[in-house]
Order: structure tokens, then sequence, then C-alpha cells
């Protein structure tokens, strides 16, 4: 296999430039047309040809543009006789559609895997997939990253003496528990009830937190609207103070000033798979570039990556 | 196989009203979530278990939205047993792309025809696709009706011995070429050249129009700008009036405006394949859907469908 | 599609039996033969020809014997022309295999799936998956049942006002809650923490359960080792009584007396996707042969299945 | 990968001999038996493991012999265990099967990409498709090139300022229009109507040819039919002089005679993509074959294809 | 399934005939064009929306033709939207190809049972194939015939007391060991050699055959040149007469002049799966057509096949 | 593509080794877990990225656990980024199983070599197939090795002067010839009759045996019971000696003890394609290490293999 050429769709061109400069290679240009129907048409605009390709595109909004952008990226590296095809993917928005939780409805995370094979992908590089089975859902060789190590190397530096790790979500619980074993904490888990179609509450708080500094700790976060309501059931047990961190800092919104707008709240950490907000005051972004490069170079040279990325 | 079952995307409802109307059975809803990340997520609202499914749902701006809505649509009824799902394509947007005229670029029309069989497509049924070929993208059986017949039927009315058929674009000769034999009339067309990347100007005019009462005719008008382009050439040609035909008429941008604007315009004539514009003094449309729900009550019930709809 | 035609592995033909009481249709013998060379061959009974048939076969233990009976049987199905083949999986032993947590392992719950669809399946009636992701890995559709409503028909005949549901583990929590929402009751569950590679231990179990009458809910019972560490916590923690409920009970290397005998353990309540093990004094055991009937019937005759067995 | 390594089937051996010649590697021979019962089979007389293959086949008369021999030929270089087969194409006969303009009838050009593929075909090499857009048909990467470079080329040595180029046919209109542009001239083009099943003419020759050299372009000459009808269109309006040009000059039953015998056909110049008729008096035929080498030393190297053969 | 819809192509129309007198079903016509550049296409001339469609084409010479000619109309029912395609193959020459005896060979019967499927077979009717693990070829469902049963009972009707079956090829052995114990007599045969690439020798019979009455099964004559060798073996041994019974009547090149010139040979029988010799004095023909419209029936109302056909 | 990479599952671990030191490359752990639900996981213990991963596993009892702790290493490998994963299959049990001799069984051959696929093989290295055409069920590249090379040598060292080799099959009676010219020896085989299901008898021997030295060939000895029963028929016909031959000696169920008490069976010749049974008296066991690890090279230096292992 010949050289590594990197390419980056539109959805977070300063990601994939921060990696290229990572691994010395160049960032090679896109240019993407959209057609007075409003057809997408991508070009990939450097040689391909035996190449181990890698195409760098989270799946961050708007979602069905970026992902038929990354489909026609995909279809047209492998009609340039591309040797192999990498999809870099830092957010994969559709991860949260891994079950048939309703009668009739897809089962996204699946179909989105499939239409990628479909498409030309020969393997995927992902991180902090919202459920670790999403990872059986691609037919092609997956490496699934973890920015825990990333996150944990940050909160050491505080006192964590009086710390508890919480999951505001019960389907979030071993992943708690994983970065709590990492900080030497803890854990606790709020557990969601669903009233209606379009009301969820968090019934209760299941462990110790009363006058515990705690750090809310999520996949993601959009909205926001499952950690405030979280933030509520924590005041109400007289928690000291409250950090939030999550992988994909998505923030929708205006999710980061409402956040940031809370007292308890002292701090917001997450990392850059996705665009990260406009920087604020509680705001810290942690890269994950490096370990994407890392990652990436050790896939072009055929060595280990589960010997630096396990996770904990 | 069980009973015909009829969903509608969110692209065109009312085409999809008027099929069914035709048909004499309902419309079912499909609920749409969209997600805090900005994901689709269907669901179908009637059971779809062994029943013949049709989805309707043209590829109409935005257009990368319209067609994941359709994958999602077409998974959902898969994985809720349809006994056969067909696609109806009023308008396929994709079949622009169906060919590699620029290197390392995306055939779309490939690509897209092999992502709805990826997600469950048994079959489809296109209305004037962009270039005959196309059809033989899919690897599933398509049924490819025309709009010619509806087209013909409305000029008719006038007297047309004086009446050339123009094209605008070579591309498009055969086609045009086929409804003049319709009509009885001539034919001619419109040579583009490419000057640079994003200048195109029709250069000639091929065949004689001075004097004629003209007819251009387009498979899919969007800005409208070549066609603007050809009545600045059948202007100085000394042309005595023009109408202008096309079967999806997506009038981006306002072109319905500035085309009716134009003096020797005497009237804009389209179909409802796509959902149509204001209605407008010289703007008429013809409803296709009578032609659709023929169509889908053949296929539904095995007779043949080439009997009616063939091609002039 | 012509009628329904059953037939049973070697796994379990007692449930099998009484499906097919339930059903009103005959149970087909199928002849399993072991050649000196010790690979097996199978044989279907009845003629096959376009029919709707039915292969039910929990992979129990010898469960990789019973997976390769499976795949000949599809296979045999297929080539003898069935319309229509449903594995008709009560307990899919590989769904525990659905992530890969270390380098270089298999996702045993999605190669096991693709083997089946290779082998011939249309269909997949599977019951209380591992993980409701699973469903996910199959490429055909499944019907995915629960038997959270029998579980709990039999537990609400009793005072349940001082009762707590505990989950042993983080990954089984949102069943749990789901559980304990349809009794009323509250919702606790243990911390798993691996300390090498052969020892996993119980650290903590977060949520309130001391002076509570505990039901322990798990997916499957197998050497019970896990269940045995929870007791001793709860031990710890005072609580008043235990249940515990299960829906494979598999109880292997003795686990049903091992439970048993011990003392605040007052009843022990498993379904019969298993072979379900000898009687004893505090075994419930409760036929989901009702459920399994009834959705083949509905998967026969076209009707909604999640009508029924939507999970609560 | 390893070496490059060329077979050639029975179709055209001499195009194969010069294409090796130019590329300096051998020509390997391959052994075609006919059975007793008219089947064929095909020995490859050289290791192809782990080389990079290409197999020499224009599909010419008999064609569905040479089909099915490359078929085998394909087969017998998976079974080889050879690392990439690219077929090399210099006459794709069912590219003129590309689209279905009658009901029940074979998309040939798609069933033979699809075949090629089923066979072991990793990608294609292919000259002047009957369409552009049968290159979408194929779902393995296909390099496409013209022709119209070596006519242009062959052209431009006669004084062009009285020339116009004329397509026989409105299909093959944007081809000629290219080519014209090569020229620095004018187009024009002929339309064909069909009058019953066996009778076409062309009806109108549109775009102006009186007093003209006219050069006719087509991508494909069999029993030449076509141009004579074209011929007598152009006669009737006074054409000065004629050249015919075709890149694949079959000239089946006679053609070249018929076609000779015409007094104001000055020159026939076709290309070697097929065997060429013996030499005439009027026949010029120019070689591909070293574009075609050039393409495949591209292909084994790496290089970009695209950067040489662009279509004008 | 709607209604049975029977085409034939070009290789044995008369057979065709037959077997639909037999159904009580009329035999559509297909239209086969040559194109002036070789390339055949098809059109099948029957609406076949949802019908149970049946192709009956054995490969006899040409058969590379009639293995095009085959895949072209397989295609167009898929295209035309058959409800299931079934291949009735009474003689798949191809079948001889089933194994890799030299290197670089392909396996013809594996390939052309792969291209039958990729053109849209969904299931073939077979007659004697040349080896029974040629069934295992096919990916579709096959149901495999033998006319053994119609050779023994034209056996029958002689004295058979002296009788000795002899096979000419040791890889046959097993047929022509079936074949007597249905006719209760013994069974020997021929052991070849093969000397150099072109010349193949019987070297050897093994079993008792001085005196006897033979009757020698081969499942197909071409040429007969091992069947003569045979006779001279079987000559120095003094047999004292011999009959001549296959399946296959290929009778290529005058075989059946050479054969029926010896004076040994009394009677030479074969069956019509493929095209019989013109009428001769040693000559019978026996017709398969009433077991494969008998098949055929079943197929299409899913009886047991293998009820009435199994092998001896 | 980089380096060897070997593996072996559990079934014949000693074989692995040996071929190993033959190749000077390390024999890499495999990880067998079995969880307490019975399901095999497989970890492989060496990097695989980018490798030329072998993996060694004959098919002997237990079978089925053996085949699917090879389609989990399969698996497992792929997820691990193999470059390509051949399966060296020195056994491959299933192989028996190779048509469809009775209604609705399945061709288990065609079905494990689809599943092996499905698991992710990309090539296959087997020996002695129990028919040839066995190799055409696999749809990836398959080297098929002889062990009669290795056998023949040993029998060299006698005087054969005497000698005939014996087929107990008719089925296996090309070989015998094959391996009888080998040696320059006469061949005869049994011919089987099957009586009731459960009973098969050899009725007859074809081939002159009277006073001979004889060496029955078998492809594979499990019981052993067609050979004791072709003594029977040898002992009757006055033979002079016997040794006995074959490739896969399985010996079940004390078949060497049997074999070894008859006094005329002076030898007992296999090979260790399978675990060999203890040492005794009358066994020899040839090694096919150096054959196996000689076409390993070969395969990934891209070597011919044919050009050594050629049938005879």
């Amino acid at each position: 296999m010949r050289d590594i050429t990197v390419f980056s769709g539109s959805a977070h061109p300063e990601l994939a430039e921060e990696i290229c400069a990572h691994l010395g290679t160049p960032l090679h240009p896109v240019q993407i047309n959209r057609f007075a129907n409003d057809v997408l048409e991508v070009q990939l605009q450097a040689n391909c040809r035996e190449r181990d390709v890698f195409l760098i595109q989270p799946l961050v909004p708007p979602v069905q543009e970026h992902l038929v952008e990354l489909l026609l990226m995909l279809d047209a590296a492998r009609g340039a006789s591309a040797a192999r095809t990498t999809v870099v993917l830092p957010h994969y928005a559709f991860a949260r559609s891994d079950k048939k939780d309703a009668p009739r409805i897809s089962i996204g995370a699946r179909l989105v895997a499939d239409l990628m094979v479909t498409a030309g992908a020969s393997r995927v590089l992902a991180m902090t997939l919202h459920s670790p089975q999403v990872h059986g859902f691609f037919s092609v060789p997956v490496d699934h990253l973890h920015a825990l190590r990333e996150l944990a190397g940050h909160f050491r530096r505080y006192d964590l003496s009086n710390t508890v790790v919480v999951s505001p979500d019960l389907g979030n619980a071993k992943e708690a528990a994983a970065f709590a074993r990492l900080l030497g904490t803890q854990v606790a888990m709020g557990a969601k009830q669903r009233f209606s179609d379009d009301r969820v509450v968090i019934s209760s708080v299941i462990g110790d937190v009363a006058g515990k500094d705690v750090i809310i700790l999520d996949d993601e976060i959009a909205k926001g609207s499952t950690v405030i309501e979280l933030l509520d059931r924590l005041r109400e047990r007289g928690v000291n103070s409250v950090r939030i961190a999550c992988t994909h800092g998505l923030f929708a919104g205006g999710a980061i000033e409402r956040l940031s707008a809370l007292p308890e709240v002292t701090e917001i950490v997450c990392t850059n798979t996705v665009p990260p907000p406009k920087p604020s005051d509680k705001l810290t972004v942690l890269s994950i570039a490096p370990a994407l490069a890392e990652a990436m170079r050790r896939i072009h040279d055929g060595e280990s990556v589960s010997a630096l990325f396990t996770t904990p």
C-alpha cells in the first residue's frame, strides 16, 4: 500500500487540520458543489490511486447533509481506485439509534453502518460510541477509541477525595463506573422515567451524592436537558459542587449558556470531536487530535491500536 | 401478498394524498422525529407485516434530508416485515449525476440507487429520469414512466402548425425529438459550451427557429439559467413566441418570476412531480397523480405497466 | 404462502411440543445423524415446499453442537424450497458476546447472526436478548419478545410494598428499572469490578436495600456466581428476604442447589426458554410457550406482533 | 502487489501483442480448449499468484463466445490467486444495450457488467463506451478512455476551415460536439425516426451542411446502414466531401466496401480497438495500443489516469 | 404467486412445446435479436409480473450462445417483475468442468451456476448432472432429476439374464452400479489412462464381461470416442452383444453413424434432453418431457418433488 | 503484505507446531474461553494488523466445537485487521456431505464452505478432500494438496510386483487408480450396496485380487467398518496379504485395534492430518507437515503451488 492521503468533509475541517499537523501529512482539499436542484457532488482534489485514504467527518449538524457528503466522498474514493478507505468518525451521531424501542422504527446506527460499507468504506475509526454494541453494527473492522483517558488526565489535577462520578442515565452506568475507577472515586447514577412521549424525568438518583463534589459524565451533551434535570435532583440532595464532562460537546440551542448560568456548575469539559462552542469562562475543550492521529498512523503502519487505547 | 399500504415522507404529502385518493386507499402517517443532535428517526404509523408497502418521496430540496428520511423509512419497513417495499420516486434529483465527467467524483445516481437497495427497496417507480440509462443503475426492477403523454395532451389544444420543439441541451435531444413526433412538429436544439468551471454558454442553436412558435422542453428546470440563456439565443434568431415545458418544475431562486417576466414567454407548463410553485399567471401545473396511481395499482395487481405507459 | 410447518432441533423438544399444542399444528420430526467422523447431518421429515417454516432451537449446552445443528436445518429448509424460514430462538446464548471488550476477540453475537442468514434464515423470533442492541446485529427482521410481563404477573401476587428490584450488573440496569416500574417498586444495582482476568467482584451496591424484600433480576443465570456474590453484598447490607428472577434459567453446575441452600433465598423464578432444571422446592418455572405460539401465529398471519408484546 | 502479468483472449491477440510491446512485458499464452460437447475451458499459462493480472479482450464477433471466454479467464485468474484482475475492454459491444426501450428486454450492458464482477473482475479499462452512463453500470472502478484525441490528431493535418462534424444520431450529439470543439469546427446531426420495427430512417439533418466538408463521427460502425442513410441525406443537401470517423470499426457484412464505393467518401478512419478490416485504399487505422499501454502502466503504478486522458 | 408462465430459448423449442402440452399451458414466444455488432438481445413476449416463470434451455451447441441467451432471458424476467424464475436445464453441459484438475483453469460448473444466480435465477430444475456434487455448486434450490427410471423402463423389455452394465469411466461407476441394481444385473467398468495431453486410452476393463450382453451406460455421449475405445476393449474380451445408453445424446461429428456402423452394437438409446439426431435404424429416443412437466407442476404447486423422482 | 502470522485452534496443536518449525516462524497462542453458558470465545494473542494470517484447524472430533472455534477465530482475525486470512484445513470432515442423496438434507460441505467465507476466510489450504468437486464449493481460492505422493513414497520401499490397489468404494475409484499408476500396479474396487437405512454391504469386488498383495486405499478411515467388510470379501477371494493406507486416520471407536487384530493386515499407514492414534505395532504415521509448510510458504511468497503438488 502506498502513502497515506487524508481528506476532510465540511463537518469539522479544523480537527482534520490538527490531525494532519500531528501526522506531518498534508490535508487535501475536497470540492463540494451544490447543484441548482440541491444535489451535492464531491470531488476529491488529490490522486487516490492505490493510496491509503482517510476521510475525516464527524456527523454533526446538519447531520443528514454531512452523512450524504461522506457517502459521496466514499464512493468517489472507491471510483478513484483507493487501495483502502478509512472513515474517521470522531462523532457517530446515529449511534443513539441503536435499538428498536418502538414498533416500525429504523435502527439508524445499523442502517448507516451498512450505507457506509455500500458506499465503499473499508474500515472505521470511531470515538466513544453511544454504546459499545454499536461496534458490532459494522461489517468492516472498527477501531473504537475512548476519550476517558484524556478526560481523566484533566480531572486528576484536582483533589478528588470527596468526589463522586454521576451518570445521568442507567444506560451510561458502565462507562461512568469505568471513569470512576480511573479517578479512584465512587459512582452514582440517575434513573430516567418516561411519563409520556415528550416528557422524561429523572425520578431518582441511585447512590450517595449528598455533600459530594460531583463530576457528571455523559457521552454526548446536545440540548443538555437531561443534565439540567439531573442537576435539579442533585441540588435537592445537597451536593457540594458540580463539574460536567462529556466526549461529544454539541451544546445545541444555547446549552453552554444555560449550563454555565447554574451557580453550582464550576466547569464544563468536553473534547473537540465536534466543532466546539465559542470560548466561555467555564468551558474547557480537550483535543483528541493527538489520539486520532496516533491511531491513524498505527492503522497505516499495521501496528496494534489496542496496545495504546484499551478501555479502562 | 396482502393489501397495499402507502406512506409518504415529508417531501410532497399533497401528491401522496392525491395518489391515494385515486387509489381509494388511505395514506398512512409517518412520524418524523429530529433528536437534539439533529439525527432523524422515522416511525411508520401502520402495520406493515406482509403488506405491499409503497413509500412516496420525490427527492426535492432539502434533497439530502429527504434522501436520508427515505432510507430510514425503507429500513423501518423492512424491519417491520413488509412483504415488498416499492419506492415511488416522482423526482430522482441525483439522476443528473449519471456519469464521471471529472476525475475523482462520485456517480451519485448509481450510489444512491445502491443505497436504496441496501436500505431495503424491493423496486422503484420513477418518472422522467434525466437519462434513460439511469434505469440500469438500479439492481431492482424499475418502472419508468414519462410525463410526455400528459404534456403532449396539454399542448395539442393549440395550433401547432408553425411550432418547433427546442431542447436547451444536446443531451436531451432524443427526448425532445420524441416529444416533437408526438406533437407532429419539427425539432431544434441548443449546444452548450463550457468556457470555464463556472461559465456555461449556449454557443449555437442547431436547426431552424426563425419566425417559429417555440416549445422549449427540458426534463427539469431548477434555477432556469440554461433556459434563460437559450431564450437569448432564440430572441437573436427572431422566434415568434415561446412556451416552456418540463416534467420537474423545481423553479428555485425565483425562477418562475424571472421566466414569467420575459415578454415572449406566453406559458410555463410543468407537472406536480415536485411541489409546485405558488400559482402565477403564466404557470400551468399538470397532475401526474393519476398516472402514478394507475401504475401502483398495476404493480400491486401484477398487471403489465408497459402496456399503458410505453415511451413514444 | 402456504401452511405453517414447525420443526424442532434437539435442544428443547418439550418447548416445541408445547408451542405446537398452543398453535394446534403438528411438530414435525427431524432426523439427526452423526457420522463416524462426528459430522452432523439433519433431515427434515416433512415437505417444506412453499411452506412457512419455523425452526425452534434455543442455543443451550452443548451450545456449539446445537448451533451447527440449527445451521444445517436452515440449509436443509432452503434447499427444500421453504417459502420462508423463521428461526425461533428462545435463548440466544451468543448474545453475551456483544462487544469487543478485549483486543482480537470475536463479536460472537454478530458473527452468529450473520451465519444464520448465510445458512438461510429469513427472520428471527428471539426472547430477552442480553442487550437490546443485539437486535441490530441481524440483517433480517427480528421480533424480540420479553418475559418481563410473565415474570411481573407472577410477582404481583405478593405484597410488594417493601420490595426493591436489584440488578446484579450495571449493564442490566435499564431492564431492572423497567421491571421495577411494572411492579411499582424501587430499583438498586450492583457494580462489578474486574480485579484480574478471572476474578470479578461486586464492589458496591448502589441504591437502598437495607431491610428490604429484594427481587434480584437478571436475564440469564448460568453458574450463578454473580448472584451469589451479590447475595453476599446484600446480606452485609441487611436485606430482609430475597427472590431471584430470570428469563433464561440455565443453572449450570448445581447452581439451583447452591442458590436454594441459601436461607434468605425464598424463591427462584425462571421461564422455560431453556430446558428447566429438575423440580425443586424453591423453584418456579413459568412457561413462555403461549407467548411464542401467539407471536408465531401473528408472524404467519401478518398481524402486528408489537401490538401485543411491547416492552414496558 | 507484485509484477504485471498480461493475458489475451482469442478476440484480438494482435492488439494485445502491440500493447505488451509498448509495456515491455511478455504476453502470456492462454490455452483455450473446446470439449466435444462445445463447452469452453481456458487455462492461463503463467503463474498469477499475487500478480497484477490484465486480461485483454474486446467483445467482437463472435461476441457471446468471447464473453464466455473472458468470464472463464476471470474465474481462472481468481482461482489462481491473482492479487487484482483488470479487464481491458477496448470494445464493450453490450454497451449499446444500455436502456430499457421496450418491455421485458434485458439491459445487457448492466447485466454483463455484473457478470464480469461475479466472475472475478477487480476493475475495468474501457474505451469509448456507447454512452458515458455505462460507466456507472460497473460496481468496480472503471477507467474510461476516449479515442477522440487520436482521431483529432489525425484530422488536424487537413484544412478544416470549411468543415462540419456530423453525428448520425442525436444520442451521439454531445460526443460530436466535443469532437467539433477539439477541431474548431461547427457541428450538425441527423435525427432518426423509427417507422416500424425494422425500418429506421434519418428524417432530417439539423444544422447547416450545404457546401461543407463533412466529418461523420460515430462511436461504432457495424453494417454501416445508418451512415449510408445519413450520406443520402447529406447528398441531398449538397455537401462538398465526406470523411467518416469512428472508434470501433467493426465493418460487418462488407461495410467497408460499400462505404468506399461511394464517390463523395474520401476517407474512412477508425482505430484498432477491434481487429481492423483488410487494408483498402480509403481506410486509415489508428492504433490505440500506446494509449491503452500507458493507462495500464499508470493503473499498475498507482499514477493518475485522468491526468492524461480527460475527455475534451 | 400467480400463474405459471413458460418460455423457451432457442436451444430446444420442441422439448419446450412437448412439456407445455403435458402441462396444458401455452409456450410463450421469445424474440431474439442479433444486432449488427453480433450482440444478442432477448424480449420475453408475455407479461411476467408476479408470475411463476420457467425458462427452458438445455446448454447444447452452440453452448456459449445458448448460455448468454439464457442469462439475458433471466435478466429480462427479473426486470419484468417475475415473482420467481426457474431455469429448466435439461442438459447442463458445463457440469463436466466440475473440478480443478490442472492449474489455473476455471471450474466452469461453479462459475456458470453463479452467473445464473447473478442474472436472476431463483431456482434450477436439472437432469442427470455429470456428478451429483454439481448440485452443491448452486446457491439456489435445485431439483435434480435422473433419467435412469426411463432408461430402465426401456431395457426391462429385454431378457437381461446374461447382461452386464459397463461404465466407460471410473467416475461414472456409482451411477452404473445404481442402474445395474435397477435392472438386476452385474456391473463392470473401464479405467481410463491419460498418456499425454491429447491421448486418453482405456487401459483395462475391471469386472467380467466375456460372453456377456453388455449395456454401456454414460451420462453424455458427444463425439463417442470413449465409447468406441471401450468397444475395442470389450471386443478383445469377447462380449456377446452391446447396447449403448445415455441421458444426453449429443452425438456430435457423425457419432451416431460411427457407432451404428459397428456390428456388435444392436441399439443406441438416449433421451431428448438435447435435440435428438436424425432418426436412424439403431437409435431409440425416450422422452423426458413427462418427467420434467410433472416436476414443474409440483414445483409450482408446492408439492414434494423428491417423492416422485428419488434416485435409485 | 506484511509478515506471516500463524495460529492454531485446539484441534491439532502438534501439527501446527511441526508446521511452524518447518517454516521457522513462531506459533502464536490462542486463548479459548468457555463461558458459564457454554458459549466459546477466542482471543488471538498476537497482533494481526496487515499480517498474512494462517489459522490451522483440521475438523476432527468434536467436529462441531472445532468448527465454531474456527469461525470465531476467523471473525477475530478480520476484526483485528488481518490483511489476509488463510484457513489451513488438513482435514475437512464435512466434505463427505457433498451431495443431496436424500430429500431435505443439507449439503454440509457447501454450507460450511459458505460459513467460513462469511466468518472472514480469504482462502483455504485443504488436503485430500473427499471428492475433487468439493473444491468448487468454496467461493474463495483453494489450494488442494494430496498425500498420495507421501503415501507412494512409503510403499515404494516394498516389492510391488504382485500388488493391487483396492478401493473399498466406487466413489474413490479414480483416486485409487491414480495411486496404482504412481506405484505401477493394477487396481480393483469394492461395490457397496445399501440394503436398508443402516445396513451397507460390499456385494462384489470388481477386478482380480486372488493371490495378490493388496493395498487398500481410502481417503479417510473412521470406524473402519467398510474396510473390515472389504477385508471379508478379499479373504473370500484368497488374497495373499493386506496393507491399509489412508490420508485421514481418524480411527474412531477402537478401529486401530480391530484392524490390527486381523492376521492378514500387515501394516496400517496414515498421515498426521488428524491427531494420530497411540503408537501401535502395525501403525505407521507419515507427516504431511513439510508439505503444508511448503505450501504456506509459497502462498505467502506468491510462488506457484501447483508446480509442486500436482495430483498424479
